[in-house]
């Protein structure tokens, strides 16, 4: 294997071509034809399609040429086969093991991690099951209803995004789920009903607390490391919560945990059963584990869980290609920095037209934000360029309502990444005018592609669209288990070959500790700095 | 009255002056001092404190200037006149006169248009006791316990923000609720729990509906034009979901209107009642009119409304005092625009420390970006300056570990606005480590907002926190109706300065047209762009 070398983007040859590229405008070259040819498979059935991108042939050849000259298929593969590619933190990224072999064993002291992965899943598959079949159940003899996971960051974000991307099509019955080529019949149940507590804020608890069946209620403790500030005081919220108004439930028979085994959590008496991760995955990306599995299995049943799985590993597995021109996130991430650093375009809207992905945006916000929202390279001198652009977005069309007009005719330069499947998840559908719910909304994304590109003169200012906006656009047949792993892999992907691309590391964290340590010393009366007194005295703290 | 000019930010006197200052260092001038002094009035018991915003008392004396110079008090008062500001559709811009009397009339055609608010207002009053009461129950019988708002944009966003805000300090029981000076002693229970429909994807309306009991539940369709394509086909969708599952139900009299008078809807017998907008209001300013009325009286009754009126009518007036320095909106208003357009902050990032304001930055998201996301100015020109920034947000501390790490360290520049509040809104709390979870919330906030100022020096560039990151902090003792709407007419008279300042029209949004031009083309056949067709045919349309 060649040796592996870290440069910085603007030190590459294939970057300072680039800037000196003539930018094609988008308006005069989106064409039927490269809507049909700029579409590369991106797994579990999803395509990604990048006609509205303003990228011609020259510049993706000097974007293959970045491709290799910053290595990013060969570090990708270090990746996977364990190198310490976290520098920063001087750990393995392992991620990708979770949901599946890529050939080769990863080992730590003689230990193969992809077996410890695979145990925790097996262990959830059981556990999961003895729950919805009540073989385990409260402690007052009921069968669980309800699950609340207990998390905040990566042990929320994520696993509550696909909770509510997998509600609509995954039945905790027999009857509907991914198996199914037509829409379910009837409505949706899971198994359990999940909750979710993440903020230190009393409110979010409460507002959770207050409407649950105790009795039937099993909680979820999600903290890697088990020092989480918000997530140990929301448990003990919880019990004290418990302690006084139901009496009657054994808190340890109705909390679990997921946690690392190097944690105070791992292994206490405290919890009905433990789950494990480690340190190789980080909180952002670690929804294919325990995480996300233990919610996930409890609500859907831990087949529907595998099916996320496989639909990850199909995306990661099409991540290694080295041709560029067939790997989509590859492609996405290489398009994705030459509009950031060369076209200047620093903000990007995720904009998913499907009701279900309404808090996928968010998940993404971290993925990407806390990955790549760095200002040093992996030797931890300042970059000149920027780096992670600003995430948001809504679904559509409710975001046609609201932020579109600046994304429109505003002043701001966006890069807009939009989702779209051709059939609903859930049974209902209605006709008006010769059109469905679902083909309206189509119809609006489709309608959007073209005008953001397009645009419309008009000698009324007012009205006038500029266009050359550009977009990209992933698509599949519908929102499934399967589907959801590849959407969530395409992106952890995209994420980490940017971060490549810029040479920094997306698996450290360090911008978060100043603002936890500043609020310990408020919290241990040792705030020596007077602002920090004064702040907290107007807080009320 | 002196004349009204329009003139472009660029042309004026303070502008340029403004460009010529130095910019002071934030973490060289943040003091104690500051803190204290650096401090207004923001009505509902809310104060505005800008001591983490990089403003000396030169650069403030210039933007006292630039105030006058765009007679940015005088136009609003032209607006609370009657005055038709919204040039471009030349209209009245009325939403502070659905609450509150500014001391004379606005009057359309010899009618008195505060009397035409008012009126409805009473009629919603009486509306939701007969509910609340039983007077007005479903068609067979049964009292109704669920309300959905079938609305998209200014009829869901913030409608449904302020459902959630209030929610946990509004009980329709008499206990707890905003009169009570003690979080509420029991849960809160609304009189009816609301529920919302807002997008086109029928998989949106199918997750609502599933959950519902039918028999007993009141749909709110809200719609000014009466022709939201969104909001007529969820209608449909609604009816025929009810002749299905519930045939018993008789759906005209589980349904009222929101509209305005001239609407397709207004006066029609498929509804059990109508209430009344108009033109004068646009749907992002409306929910302090029968948009947010009628379903927060239903929920909380029109008492607690009434103190939503009362906030929002305080923050109105305050924003009229010509003293800028004594001036909440207003002083955010001009740092906002200085930090944009002089120190290129085109990014902007609402962080509340309330886990109830959950969607208020959503709404705040159309609220600025339909309002301000704008390339030419009153007469149509293009604006050779940036306008309207890019505004997202979630709250803290839930952010502090997704995005933070790129305000911290990123290559982005980000303005911060922070929201928090001195108590909870529940009863639950618990002490843990001699703090409780209230106190761990604002020692963060407290925490985060020196971390950003002051940064913090470290060779190892990873651990290096470059500071000067500038903040705004809205703040107060809780989170009640009355500082709701203080809180939400802050950013509305905020976003309103902020358009005059550009010169823009903030009342219009052209931006939406193109897109549901080109989605009607396809829905009618009518598209002649092969683009459309083809972009269609892929989407399945």
């Amino acid at each position: 294997m060649p040796s592996i070398n870290f440069i910085n983007l603007d030190k590459t040859k294939a970057y300072r071509k680039l800037a000196e590229i003539d930018p094609p405008e988008l308006k005069k070259m989106l064409s039927e034809e490269r809507i049909r040819n700029c579409s590369i498979d991106a797994g579990g059935g999803l395509h990604f399609n990048y006609a509205a991108l303003p990228v011609d042939d020259d510049i993706l050849a000097v974007l293959g040429e970045l491709a290799e000259e910053q290595q990013l298929i060969l570090k990708y593969e270090a990746a996977l086969q364990g190198q310490r590619i976290n520098t920063g933190e001087d750990r393995m990224v392992l991620h990708h093991l979770t949901r599946g072999d890529h050939g080769w064993a990863v080992l730590e002291d003689g230990r193969d991690l992809r077996s410890f992965y695979t145990e925790q899943l097996e262990r959830i598959a059981v556990f999961s099951r003895n729950i919805q079949e009540g073989r385990i159940s409260g402690s007052t003899g009921k069968a669980f209803t309800d699950v609340v996971q207990i998390g905040i960051g990566g042990s929320d974000l994520g696993p509550r995004a696909l909770y509510l991307a997998l509600e609509g099509c995954c039945s905790g019955s027999s009857a509907g789920g991914s198996e199914s080529s037509e829409p379910s019949a009837k409505p949706s149940a899971p198994y359990l009903r999940a909750h979710f507590i993440s903020n230190v804020d009393p409110d979010d608890a409460a507002a959770v607390l207050e409407n649950l069946p105790l009795e039937s209620t099993l909680f979820i403790l999600v903290s890697k490391s088990g020092t989480t500030q918000e997530t140990l005081t929301n448990r003990q919220l919880v019990r004290q919560y418990l302690k006084k108004h139901a009496p009657e439930v054994d808190p340890a028979r109705h909390m679990i945990a997921v946690t690392s085994q190097s944690s105070p959590l791992a292994g206490s008496d405290a919890f009905l059963e433990s789950f494990y991760i480690d340190d190789y995955i980080g909180g952002r990306y670690s929804s294919t584990s325990a995480v996300g599995a233990v919610i996930l299995s409890l609500c859907f049943g831990y087949r529907e869980f595998a099916e996320l799985l496989r639909g990850a590993h199909e995306a990661d597995i099409l991540a290694r290609n080295p041709d560029f021109m067939n790997n989509a996130a590859l492609m996405d991430a290489l398009i994705g920095v030459y509009l950031a650093n060369v076209l200047n375009f620093r903000v990007s809207a995720v904009l998913p037209y499907s009701q279900a992905l309404v808090r996928f945006p968010a998940h993404l916000q971290q993925l990407d934000m806390e990955s790549n929202g760095k200002q040093v390279n992996r030797s931890g001198e300042p970059v000149s360029y920027p780096t992670g652009p600003v995430i948001f977005g809504e679904p559509g069309t409710n975001g046609q309502h609201s932020f579109y007009q600046l994304l429109h005719q505003g002043t701001e330069k966006v890069l807009l990444q939009f989702i779209g499947f051709l059939r609903n998840q859930r049974f209902l559908d209605s006709e008006m005018e010769g059109y469905t719910s679902r083909q309206k909304l189509n119809a609006n994304l489709a309608a959007q592609i073209v005008a953001f590109a397009r645009g419309k003169d008009d000698p009324n200012g007012n009205r006038n669209f500029p266009g050359s906006r550009p977009s990209s656009l992933l698509y599949g047949e519908s929102l499934t288990p399967l589907s959801m792993g590849a959407l969530l892999a395409h992106y952890e992907n995209k994420v980490m070959f940017q971060g490549f691309l810029w040479n920094i590391n997306s698996f450290d964290q360090e911008g978060v500790q100043l603002g936890k340590k500043l609020a310990n010393q408020i919290l241990s009366g040792s705030a020596d700095d007077p602002l920090l007194r004064t702040y907290a005295n107007l807080l009320g703290v």
